[in-house]
């Protein structure tokens, strides 16, 4: 997520988020994957389902739990969301989102809103996150261009598609988001620091 | 979504709502839903997928496109969220939206957010939740007790849960619910109807 934010803050301060995700089975791990696989298997036979790696079925389901519940209401994994996009970003951006296990093998989506300091005109956030590294624009509704998380796995970028003004909100803009977190959220983040710091003579 | 809406807005105006949506098979007809059921045995057995009533293949994918778009970018789908829920509230409500057709059979979900003209107490709102016609809390996250999409069709209510202050906004709620569109988007809603119009003598 902040992969994307990043260009848009640097128009104009975000100040608040919103964010929906919609996280794959290998978000939980090989085994979990493994799991709806097996599920999915179950399902088109008419079998009863095996259920170990998660807290429910989630062939064919959806689960708005993903790690462990907090005190005030969220989940580590969406408390996370708010502390790490905080650190990241260098300021006192305040994020909300809520974190849903979807059947989905791999990558993550989310449907984000942000509101920034000043109203961002659409054309100049479209520029910058074109102009972006490490964001590939897929936004094309007319033809159906749009990111998906399937046929999206093993991609370095984060794809973004669905770019429009928040009709609820002058100084907010909203979009769809898709990226491969095994890449992006761990080992591609990894090897990507390790360049940076070569390249900045830091090692 | 308005169904959830109305109780918290009797408490304090809601100025915004932000929803993400989880739109079951279902929500495109009974053909649909068979093509998911295909997709899911075609994937178990390793076939190729038949793609004819969604726009790409929907097991294990994501589909962020429910009915045409317009020229705003938002869907038409989108866009009946915010036209008819000012309609029903009666009110200036602004709503942005994001609808996400997922591989689930029945039942739409909902990620939202709602900022009212005061803050509230969360209590409160759980509260008037409760005691709302056609709303069940499922609200016990300790206890893994949270609304999802299998298991809840059929039923005449909307299920809400993951209740919480929007971390993000001193006068915003969060919440995650769970109906059965069918029956309360269209058909139950008809037999409600006409027995509220029995019940007041307008008919």
């Amino acid at each position: 997520m902040v992969v994307c934010l990043k260009p848009i803050n640097n128009l104009s301060p975000i100040t608040r988020v919103h964010a929906a995700t919609y996280q794959a089975a290998s978000g939980a791990g090989a085994a979990a994957m493994a799991e709806l696989e097996e599920q999915i298997k179950q399902v088109a036979a008419g079998d009863p389902v095996t259920v170990e790696k998660f807290q429910y079925q989630l062939a064919l389901n959806l689960i708005p739990h993903v790690d462990v519940f907090t005190e005030n209401g969220y989940t580590k994994e969406e408390m996370k969301m708010y502390h790490e996009s905080r650190k990241i970003m260098h300021t006192d951006i305040e994020v909300s989102s809520t974190c849903v296990r979807v059947p989905v093998l791999r990558n993550h989506s989310e449907a984000i809103w942000v509101e920034t300091e000043e109203s961002l005109d659409l054309q100049q956030v479209r520029d910058a996150l074109e102009n972006a590294p490490g964001v590939t624009l897929k936004d094309d509704p007319a033809n159906q261009v749009y990111p998906m998380p399937l046929g999206s796995a093993s991609k370095d970028d984060i794809f973004v598609g669905r770019l429009r003004k928040d009709i609820s909100n002058p100084k907010g803009i909203t979009f769809w988001c898709v990226g491969d977190q095994i890449k992006k959220g761990a080992a591609l983040n990894a090897v990507q620091i390790a360049e940076y710091m070569v390249e900045k003579g830091l090692v």
